[in-house]
Order: C-alpha cells, then sequence, then structure tokens
C-alpha cells in the first residue's frame, strides 16, 4: 500500500487539514479550513486540486458546513451548491456530492453532521484503494510493453495526477509507483503544464518518492515521441464522456496526437467515477476558463537574470486561458480504472456492467 | 515597405547596435557590439535571435573581426568558425557566413574589411526586401482562406517570426502585417513559447505594430484548433531539408498535428536560405540542446503571489530541453518565400530551378 510522505488532505478534530498546492513545489505548508466557504476558497484558487481529491476535498466541506450550522435541508443544498460551483470540468466534484447527499438526505438533521464525517472519510479511504487497483492494472500494461535496451522504460505525463491529486498513490502516477516499487527501471519524462506549472508538482512528489524523471518544456513532447525516447504516455482524466472522449489539463490532447503519431500507447488513469454516462462526447464537456492572469504574470529570464513579473496588460494584448482539452477517444490506447482495463469503444457497455 | 520601429540591428561606425532581444518586453536596450566575441556571446545567450536575423548579425561580426585585426585568411577563418558554431540548428546563419567567405577571400587582405561592412550591409538590406516579398506571397494565401462569420481571421504562429527576428518585416508575421496594411480583419493567436517566452516578443511587437493578437499557453493550440477558432497556422524555420522536412522552435511540430487533424492550413514561411539542399531529411538536422537552466529557472504564481526562482536542482530532476524539433513534410501545406509559394513535395525541383 502506498503511503503518502505527505497526507494531502486530513481531517483534525472539526477541521480538514490540507496540503497547499500553491505553496509547493517551493514550501510545503499546510492549511487547517474550518468552514465551507474556506474549503470552497481553497478549491476555487487550487489550493486543493487533481479531480479525485476535489471529490474529498468537496465531501469534507459538507461536513464543515453541517457541522458550523443546522444540519438542515437549507444548509445540505447550499453546501453542495457551493462546493459544485467552484470547478466545472471535474466530475468527480459533483460525484461525491451527490455520495453525500444520497447518505445524508434520509437522515434526521441532528445525525447529518456526525455521518457527513464519516461518509467523508469513507469517501477518502476509497479513493486511497482505487488508486492501488488502478496501480496495479496500469502495471501490467506497463510490463507489456516491449523491451527497451540500454535505457529505462520511460512514461510521459502531463499536469499532476500523482499521491498530490488523490488520497493515495494516484491515478496516472500510480502504475508508475506500483512498477518502481515492482523493481522495474523506470523514468518519468514531466511535462511543466504551462500555464499552473503543476509538472512542477509532478517533479516534486516523485522526488519526495525517489523515482527518476526527466522535465521538459510541453513543448518538447512531440520531440521525445518522434524520437522513440518514450514508450508510453499515461495522463490522468477530469471527465471522460459516454463515447470515450476524455476531458483533461489542457495540452493532453497535443500529446495524445504526438503518441499516435509515433505509434505509442496513449493511456488514461482514472477511477470509475470519472465517467459520466450523462455526457455523450466531448464537445459537452464545458471546457473551464482561467483567470488571463495566469497566462500574464509571467515571470520570465531577464537580462540581468532577475525573476521579473510581467504584465503584458499595456500592451493591450488579449488572452485565452481554457484549463482544460478534449482529447478523442480514438487517441486512447485504452482506459485504466481500479475496475480494470477498459477499451474506449467500450465505455458505455462498461458503465452498464458496474450498474447495481 | 514596412518599416521597423526599431531597428533589429544597425552599423554605427566601426560597431553593430543589436536590440537585446533578452532585456525585451520588459525593457528595451540596445547593445553596442564592437568584437567578434561580443557578436559571438550575443548570438550564444540569444540576445540576438531569429533564423533570418543570425545571418545578418553573423555578417557584421566577420567585419568587426577583420576590422579590429589583421584581415588575413588566419582571422576571416577565426571568424567563421567562431561564429558558425554558435548556434547549430539555423542554416541561414551557415549561409550568410558562406556568403561573407565567397566574397571576401578573393580580395587582397587590405581590401577585405571594408568589403566585408559593405557585404554586411547588403545582407541585411537583402533580408528586409525578401522580407517583403514573403509577405506580398503569403497574403495571397491569407486572402484565399474561407470566409468567417463574425470574427476576425485568425492565424496562429509560435515562437517569434516577426520583424524582430529579421532586418524587415519578419517570415511567418510578413503576410499577417501585410494583411493588416491591406485592411484585412485579422488577429494573431500568440503560444507563449516556453521555455524562452518568444512569444512574449511576438505580442510585444504586434502590439507595437498595432496588430491585435490574442496570447495562449502552449497547451491550448489544440483544443483552439480543434474548436475551429484558428484559420491558419504561420510558423517560421531554422533550417528546411532536401525533402522538405522543417526544423523550427520546439512545439511546433504540436501545431502542425493539430492543425492537420483540424483540416487547418499549416504554412512555413522562410527565405530561400532556409532550405538546406545539402541536408536530405529531418533526421539529419542537428537539434540543439540547449542549457537545462531554461527550464528550470521558473518563475511561477507561488502563494502569496510572489514571484520566485525556482531550482529544482536538490529535487534531483533531469532536464532535458531541446530547442528544436522537426515537422515532417507530409504537416506543411505549403513553404511561403520570397519567389513564391513552394509545394513540399516540390523542394528539390524548385532549388534547382534556382541554380545559377
Amino acid at each position: 500500500m502506498f503511503v503518502q510522505p505527505i497526507p494531502t488532505l486530513r481531517r483534525d478534530g472539526d477541521a480538514l487539514v490540507v496540503l497547499d498546492q500553491t505553496e509547493l513545489p517551493w514550501r510545503v505548508v499546510e492549511r487547517r479550513l474550518t468552514t465551507l466557504d474556506e474549503v470552497a476558497a481553497a478549491i476555487a484558487a487550487m489550493r486543493v486540486r487533481g479531480a479525485p481529491l476535489l471529490g474529498c476535498a468537496a465531501a469534507f466541506g459538507v461536513a464543515l458546513a453541517l457541522t458550523s450550522n443546522a444540519a438542515d435541508d437549507a444548509t445540505l443544498d447550499h453546501a453542495l451548491a457551493t462546493l459544485r460551483a467552484t470547478r466545472p470540468t471535474a466530475v468527480n466534484l459533483a460525484w461525491a456530492l451527490e455520495r453525500m447527499a444520497a447518505r445524508l438526505r434520509p437522515l434526521p438533521f441532528a445525525a447529518r453532521a456526525e455521518a457527513a464525517w464519516v461518509e467523508a472519510e469513507a469517501i477518502r479511504i476509497d479513493d486511497a484503494q482505487r488508486c492501488e487497483a488502478i496501480g496495479a492494472h496500469g502495471l501490467a500494461l506497463l510490463r507489456a510493453l516491449p523491451p527497451r535496451a540500454g535505457r529505462p522504460l520511460r512514461a510521459m505525463t502531463h499536469c499532476n495526477a500523482g499521491w498530490l491529486a488523490t488520497s493515495g498513490a494516484g491515478t496516472a502516477l500510480a502504475p508508475i509507483y506500483a512498477a518502481h516499487t515492482a523493481g522495474v527501471d523506470i523514468e518519468v519524462v514531466v511535462s511543466e503544464t504551462r500555464p499552473r506549472q503543476q509538472g512542477l508538482l509532478t517533479a516534486w512528489e516523485l522526488a519526495a518518492a525517489g523515482v527518476p524523471h526527466l522535465l521538459v518544456a510541453d513543448n518538447a513532447a512531440g520531440l521525445l515521441l518522434a524520437r522513440g525516447e518514450v514508450d508510453a504516455v499515461v495522463v490522468g482524466a477530469d471527465r471522460i464522456a459516454a463515447n470515450g472522449d476524455v476531458a483533461n489539463k489542457v495540452g493532453t490532447y497535443l500529446k495524445a496526437l504526438a503518441a499516435r503519431a509515433a505509434g505509442v500507447p496513449f493511456y488514461v488513469a482514472a477511477p470509475v467515477s470519472t465517467f459520466d454516462a450523462a455526457t455523450p462526447d466531448g464537445a459537452a464537456i464545458p471546457i473551464e476558463e482561467r483567470a488571463a492572469d495566469e497566462v500574464l504574470a509571467i515571470a520570465g529570464l531577464d537580462g540581468d537574470g532577475h525573476p521579473a513579473r510581467l504584465r503584458l496588460a499595456p500592451m493591450t494584448t488579449r488572452v485565452a486561458n481554457p484549463a482544460f482539452d478534449v482529447t478523442p477517444a480514438a487517441l486512447v490506447s485504452a482506459f485504466i480504472t481500479e475496475r480494470g482495463i477498459v477499451e474506449p469503444a467500450r465505455v458505455v457497455e462498461f458503465l452498464r456492467s458496474l450498474a447495481p
């Protein structure tokens, strides 16, 4: 069982303590959240991030709301709506909120707060167990890759879908941690993931876990794949539509195109809760547009080597900053879920097989 | 005729004055270079950059070497070798040095220094004229694009291949300046171009010329193309092989893949001097690997909004930093040269038609 070097989130009495991911990799800072609004703000500001972890954090947000207020339907509905509005693309967040609502709504008001804490903790533990299962299924895929001569197996990832993004070993990185633990000589190609640079989180968490890795600018992915220097691409997902189209961090689609052109498998690792049967295809997935400031606030290599925070606004530069893109199912080699490997063409069938 | 808002380089007596591009877009700083070594260092540090401008700068570097030393063969050979070693991928640099050598070698030593200045100035003026011709030929392609309803024509570019990269209007941006001057409603989608962020140079030079533009992270290119929000991609080139494969700033290949997937034309604008008949294909083009520091020296959005210069080295993070990638000829819709439009499959024929 993978043990997180630092818990990404944990209950502490009537508070939720989260590892502040906007401080990483510079500083390790924990934030103690005690109200619904603090949890919602932490999610919106990406202090807590990663699709599976968002679901866990939102569940604890409901518990906090019911603890510090009357646990009536108005409070519950307000908590669910507030948390659902924080990030529109990741479906795990909505999934966790639905699970909380289904558990809590039948209960008398007086029993809801305690039940909410119990259910949130169950969601957290379930998440960690799902990561383990994803790791085991994904490891089998990595072991089946053609042998390399004279170099480690090289898996490219994008953004951060490791232990920092979950309550356990991660999604995309779970198979990699499983391989590393199993003694496979493996190196992770980490793309920087502008504009938020979550690739630095990935480099930091791989370093913390002792896994070799190679950091590259997002732009370098095509060359490395074309040169045959990468054996597989493994990414997470924020939402998977019924037809197998995948919404994930912006830039994922470009890697999928380059992997296909190079004949390299492109795997999407995600828990079943990421599949959204209600979304027919990628075009129906809302794509979050984030603040221009994430692109504009660039501190670059100025002439004297000073960091310089740039504001281009006076230059009348418009900015677009979509946080996600859509990779068509046709570019996905397989989904790695806690329930096994799923072919993109069989998503609907797979979801039906899971229905109770 | 396009007039540069600030000359990218100019002779001033026995000195070469260059606009320091590592200071942009923060500060406008000119550097006065008086020796061969200063020119070579300015090229290596990318104070002077852009494939066509590198050729101009190198030519003036030869003139400086012959002015401050005996203009014998040893001095000439040393100057040529020193300048050729600065950047391995861009072929214009080698091309300009060969033109200088061919002009100077037959001359008596005493006549060489003055002839070098004259030839360098001729190379500079020729470059500006080639940019004009590229702009005119490219404008015809832009005018032939299908009409858009309710929005400007949108051309995406990568890195900086505008006036800053040349002695004139640029290569990739020359058709865009021509369109803007001709009254075409045009907007340029500018990708940031990590790790050196030359997209900021493009935003700055477009702002200086009053051309509307939209800055995006490199990762956003795929989504924008897939959504039908871009009508053409236009990039420059550092070297074009005999089979039409194109070496250009790393990340270009990813845009070419996404353009092809979206059915959007992908144009490469470059002077004839960028074509290298001696290089059979992309695999034979040397790809410059630059310092890891360009990727590692990241100042990001830390938790308090402070710029923070990051050194990941203690985390044992390896870095790969290839400066260019190779776009296969099959992904290029057309080359825009000063001698007209060239189909990728007809590069050899085109080069033969130009031979004296």
